[in-house]
């Protein structure tokens, strides 16, 4: 709906990336400039804080430190895994989101998330819209996993693939050092979709890439990979380099770090750590060559101080649209990127419906895997490498990074 | 011994770091325009490539990849462990390398190590001196774990320390984003000594600091683990982070990464996975919070990304002085550091016998860590803040570094 004159509501969802706080800033910035937009909120731990009625007073805060927060990794409001459940079966959150919305005038809404968060987006974006209440909602998306719909890659993904492929790189030359053996097993992030394990491939290009990759849309067969890993090694001089996702999966859908379920620690519980740790147990007892198991954990998802320059001004911009879009009378939409024909590296923002986006998971395309599906081709590299062009980060200070501090001032009711 | 004549002898030695390069980059752009220089050699792996006549022809390098080299993580002319017997009880790999050095009129080593190193170093040098073969030899420290005698500190451990004070910071911002509980446990390299885990401090004076901190330096508690763990959530709506050392023991000296060997995987053979793992297990069985296990393993030593500019000019500058040392006749020293008096940072470069630097390690001082055990006071970070100052990495190509290339021509006998 047009000319809708009201408050602005920002929540950040699910799993945070090194960037996600660049959207914020954008949806921020732009809406703090709105003549429309006559307060703009950010809401405590997502969808949560707009239940609780806690959220914070975004026109308090110091412009710098909003800019600062392009730099800033994680999610600055607080994030929140919470699934709502269908209206259907029960609205009492809707109501609360409704009561909430109308106390405070809100009537633009922008969500942060994932999949899951542009289900709850579009949720909530249908049942006020039912309820005949006027208030333009569109989803922000962002995710290290790259794998929603719609849109040609997600805000979040160039930057945890500029840490994976210059980490494998960094690895590479460490963990062949010796003249002696190693079995390097390194486990990246995304449960479904290979889109960062497959990242890995373009430290290739420098001549330091992994030498197998096993991402999640190719079922996982154990003796295949000692095969691949023997004959690395046999190659090689006992040393290899191996990526894995974190949800690889055998052919009758069981993960891989699952394998080991049956053997329990002291305490009775499996054990912790992940799937790389199992494959390096199975190398080692197959093959006697030394193994190490790396989880890159964390760090490929907050490690603002290697983000892509590309990815954080995407991202920043996206903010920007979603505020424009919504302004403009948009509504029920996610903000994508829609990359242009040619050689050149060009993107154009685009609104695609919640529903659609909601629902869909994107996977790396069987074509741009390798045959023996143990890496990715040259259309991987053609389309992931100028996702993680350019070097930016937040200014130093003591030889430390500079992060964005928010008053975080609670709006009172 | 001065005004020798002859060809220069340098080899890298024991864990790579993520300037160790830089180095060699010192020694060989100093040792290429001595005019008593007559040829400079690398060794392939250390002391086996001098043992096996397998080394590198400097000279025949492009000087602009040798410059890249100060950016350049792991070793890269090869690294080794191995250790040399006593001479007294036998004098075959001696034997082997005056040969060696006899044969290619090598008046100039140069190991570059730590302690092991410092000591394989300091038995050639008496070896050599005992034959009467006129040769100089200097040691280059490196070692991320900062426990060698005699300097301030060591090559390397600057931007090991700014890597986990830096991630510190990031995980402290991604580890805490949900309104639910979460324990972290990283693990940070550092067999005897705490300054790298220390290090994780300085991310303190930006607020993003652990909650506790525990060094090989202080024996290790379970129960009062467990303790101050649950003291911290208590306070911060369950939400902890600890740093641990891997190399933290029990009062008996036996480490905690070992505590559960008997707990065997399917296979048969114990657990891979480190201490932070074996922590996690103890503390999600004994308060139910969600806890995650988080080893920083080898990223902690070779993101050249990350490094620190003070340590990489000070590494490059403590190449160039072994070479002036050995030129001027210097012989049986190892380069050290000594910090200056007063509020400015500044070093002087030294020479200490290679006796000392051999036998003795350095540890972090217990006045530095506060009365609980589990932090450091202002004094560390009055030492430690300096060291991680400036930044500096390879030049990026393809939003990727551009790593040394070295051709690597074989000496031919």
């Amino acid at each position: 709906m047009e000319n809708l004159k009201g408050a602005v509501m920002f929540a950040q969802s699910g799993g945070p990336t090194s960037v996600i706080n660049a959207s914020a800033a954008g949806v921020f910035i732009e809406a703090l400039g709105q003549k429309n937009v006559t307060a703009v909120y950010g809401a405590a731990h997502g969808i949560k804080g707009i239940l609780n009625e806690q959220f914070y007073d975004i026109g308090k805060e110091d412009p710098k430190e909003l800019e600062l927060l392009k730099y800033t990794p994680s999610s600055a409001l607080g994030s929140v895994r919470y699934k709502l459940k269908d209206a259907s079966v029960d609205d009492t959150d809707y109501k609360r989101i409704l009561e909430v919305f109308s106390k405070y005038n809100i009537r633009y809404f922008f969500y942060n998330g994932g999949n899951d968060s542009m289900d709850t987006c579009n949720k909530i974006s249908k049942y006020l819209a039912k309820s005949g209440y006027d208030c333009n909602v569109i989803g922000v998306p962002k995710t290290i996993d790259n794998d929603l719909y719609g849109t040609d890659h997600c805000p979040g993904y160039g930057s945890a693939a500029k840490y994976v492929a210059t980490t494998v790189m960094e690895v590479n030359l460490d963990a062949k050092v010796y003249d002696t053996g190693m079995v390097c097993i390194i486990e990246v992030m995304g449960r479904n979709a290979g889109w960062l394990t497959a990242a890995s491939a373009l430290a290739g290009i420098k001549g330091l890439g992994p030498d197998l990759i096993y991402l999640p849309e190719v079922p996982f067969d154990m003796d295949k990979f000692v095969a691949d890993v023997k004959r690395v090694c046999a190659a090689n001089g006992n040393k290899c380099i191996a990526v894995v996702s974190e949800g690889i999966k055998f052919a009758d859908g069981k993960y891989v770090g699952e394998f080991k379920a049956s053997s329990t620690d002291l305490f009775g519980h499996a054990q912790l750590g992940g799937v790389c740790n199992v494959l390096a147990s199975v190398i080692k007892e197959k093959t006697g060559i030394k193994v190490r198991g790396i989880e890159f954990s964390l760090m490929q998802r907050c490690a603002a101080h290697l983000a892509s320059e590309t990815d954080v001004e995407e991202t920043f911009r996206a903010g920007r649209e979603a505020v424009k879009a919504a302004v403009s009378g948009q509504t029920d939409k996610m903000v994508c990127y829609e990359r242009k024909a040619g050689d050149k590296y060009e993107i154009e923002y685009k609104l695609l419906p919640l529903e659609l986006a909601a629902n869909t998971e994107k996977t790396v395309p069987a074509e741009w895997i390798t045959a023996d599906g143990t890496g990715l081709n040259e259309q991987f590299v053609k389309y992931a490498l100028p996702l993680i062009q350019g070097d930016v980060k937040a200014p130093l200070v003591d030889g430390l990074p500079r992060f964005a501090h928010l008053k975080k001032v609670l709006v009172k009711g």
